[in-house]
């Protein structure tokens, strides 16, 4: 037989141990936000029908983007890109019997067939956020709130980050009545916006004009250089400024302002690509220079629960990503380095030592002290290493002259001070460590 | 459109708050057992090229049970349908920088295509542990003392379920030695065995002698005759007993024994499917008579990242279920009650207090009080109804009154009493409960 690859599946990621922490200390943050704002976890299947998506979720997520395929049953499905429709089918079944608002999370892998890069990878993850039940721009500020929490909470700063708001019925406004668009038009032209920063503005005046055709074009260009020019709210044209989907977004500004959000500005041309979408947009985006981007967004989805059958419900939501929220940290230098979960390392000094090592090894579990056990009988320098490339903070030898005294040599690893201590003095200078080092659910669900 | 249905993909599972904070149960104290004894988390892909299962994980599974696909990049690939494969690529692909032995763990969900019935789902979540890069039976009996420790920590007892343990070697010993059989007739004997609970003792025979063809039926059947009735190592032909194979047991069982293990059985009918097992073969069994069945299992698989180009490592693993063990749970009445992780509902009395309430609520978030806040203006009782719904172990009352002498009435909606307590006391009061309901990571990252 040929000899396997070793590599993962192109676009996915090994976690190994040291990767785990990282991605465990990012979700254990999250999930001590989610849970303090009152929101309750949830899971869904990896797998849905493929209709699911091709409802409402874009043309191209659905069609291009999904891996779908036939299973043994001859049904189409395809492992879940996203969480919005899943959670909505979920919501939709229990319509009845669940209780609103439904503040709901949940963190889960998701998989698109997309080309990998820097902050992208076919296999990813995210924390999803949604409230099921709520009208007006409470959930929204709520759910905004959370967005700067979820990134605070690693110690973020408000010049960090910026928080762009846009609102789908003051696109629709602009693109119907102020515009003039008719909506094969509209669809194109909030494409057009959506694309605005990744193409020149050439590009952008060409495709413009486009699809404005030639009875629009110059005073179609003349609208859409003062939509562009209008920084904020005060900046739009009268007319879309007495719309009604203006006061919500001046409603939402109102209520973050109060809720101590500094960072959030009003940007006419954040369309947000799924289809979905109905009232607010939002994105978070990245104002460190070395990954000026968007790190996640969300919004309001009223449409979506209805679609499986149940009376509709407004729904808002938003999705932090993994990979995106790790490269925030890192351009920003917010990530901890973080020691194994294994507190201690048992060396042990020869083969008739074991009996007595497994004994204080069991002790130590007892006591919550997370212990691992050379059992390997090697010389000493190679158990220290061993303990010392797994990033364990503490080595405790155990020796005849230990077993006897019960007083046992203990060496801090990042150090490398060594100390006799009892087994008591152990457990306390492990948990006093462990307080520090609180990189983990230590005030959850204490 | 038509309508979508709101069912998951048939056999996988929806997890509502309430199912997921069993399932939350089981995963937290899993996790706590694997890093007490210094196991470290990781996490894999959730798809993999098909040739890692076709090489080792037996036909049955690798070409009728997987989720197997083509890409959009014409690779073949399929949904996990165990981890086992997967740890062991991530094994070979840094066999140079790992440090050895390493104990490792994850919780992932799998999938198979499989007729769903009770305790098992086509897609189902699993926690493995494995050791790599330690000979001799003790990382076994390390395994299998956390498999114990697994239920055990639970609140199970001894009596409750039993561990039944062969090996391989003394298998391939029987088949050829003892019953001179071929490889194929091996094969075929040993599916055979591994059916024994499932058919009839007359259909069993018949097999068998099939099997064993006419010239060996006579002397054949006897001799497994002889075997299925060993219940004990003791029992077994005195050509069995000399052979190495039943040394490695013996030593195995002293270890289970100074671990204090004592529900340990040798079993010769012991089969397990999978087919790259190499050394000891194990299974953990309910003896509950309503759920007297397998629970998970494990062993020893010398063969495996040896397929990824790497050099050979010894490795022993195991992969308990959260199905069979919510069966197992549920079979002995070891389930708690689990209340919501919002700690506090609080409830609004009139629009005007929402302001308060809301700062209310962010002191308490800061307190670490996992705080929902009614935002809705609705009548107070359907607000306490949201609260009692939801399974929320306090409601906080926030009318004029509590906001002017910051006292708050307080209520258990458990045992439905109400007092007046102030802020701190709210705050111990929550924490005093957590304490109590201990269900999750209390003591893992304390």
């Amino acid at each position: 037989m040929s000899t396997l690859s070793s590599q993962p599946y192109k676009g996915t990621r090994d976690y190994y141990p040291a990767e785990k922490r990282i991605q465990n200390f990012i979700f254990n943050n999250w999930k001590r936000v989610a849970v303090r704002y009152g929101y309750e976890e949830y899971g869904a299947p990896m797998i849905e029908p493929i209709e699911i998506y091709a409802a409402k979720s874009g043309q191209e997520l659905a069609s291009e983007q999904t891996y779908m395929f036939t299973d043994r049953g001859s049904r189409t499905v395809a492992i879940r890109p996203e969480m919005t429709p899943s959670i909505s089918r979920m919501v939709a079944a229990r319509r009845q019997e669940m209780a609103y608002p439904a503040r709901l999370f949940s963190i889960a892998n998701f998989m698109r067939y997309e080309r990998p890069q820097r902050g992208r990878e076919r296999e990813f993850w995210q924390l999803n956020v949604d409230i099921f039940g709520l009208e007006g721009a409470l959930p929204e500020s709520e759910i905004i709130a959370m967005g700067a929490e979820f990134l605070n909470v690693f110690g973020a700063t408000d010049d960090m980050y910026s928080i762009k708001i846009n609102n789908r019925k003051l696109i629709n406004f602009m693109m119907a009545h102020y515009l003039g668009l008719d909506t094969v038009q509209a669809q194109l032209m909030i494409k057009l916006f959506d694309r605005k920063n990744k193409i020149s503005t050439d590009e952008f005046r060409d495709q413009a004009l486009d699809i404005l055709g030639e009875s629009m074009a110059e005073a179609g260009l003349a609208k859409i250089s003062t939509l562009l020019n209008a920084h904020t709210m005060a900046d739009l044209p009268e007319e879309i400024r007495q719309s009604n989907a203006v006061k919500e977004v001046q409603e939402l500004f109102t209520l973050l302002d109060a809720a101590g959000i500094k960072n959030a500005v009003f940007d006419i041309t954040l369309m947000r690509g799924l289809d979905y979408y109905t009232g607010t947009v939002f994105e978070f985006f990245d104002n460190h220079p070395d990954n000026n981007r968007s790190l996640f967004g969300g919004g309001r989805y009223d449409g979506l629960v209805g679609l499986f059958g149940a009376e509709q419900i407004s729904a808002v939501g938003m999705a932090p990503g993994l990979s995106m929220t790790e490269l925030f940290l890192q351009s920003h230098d917010l990530l901890p380095k973080l020691p194994s979960t294994t507190d201690v390392y048992i060396a042990v000094l020869g083969d008739e030592m074991l009996a007595g090592a497994m004994k204080l090894a069991a002790e130590l579990r007892n006591e919550g002290v997370n212990t691992e056990l050379d059992v390997t009988g090697r010389k000493l320098d190679k158990q220290i290493k061993t303990a010392v490339k797994k990033d364990i903070a503490f080595i405790v030898f155990v020796g005849e002259e230990e077993l006897k005294t019960e007083m046992y040599s203990f060496k801090d690893t990042a150090s490398s001070e060594e100390q006799k201590l009892s087994f008591e003095r152990i457990v306390t200078t492990v948990k006093d460590r462990r307080r520090v080092h609180s990189d983990d659910l230590d005030d959850l669900f204490e």
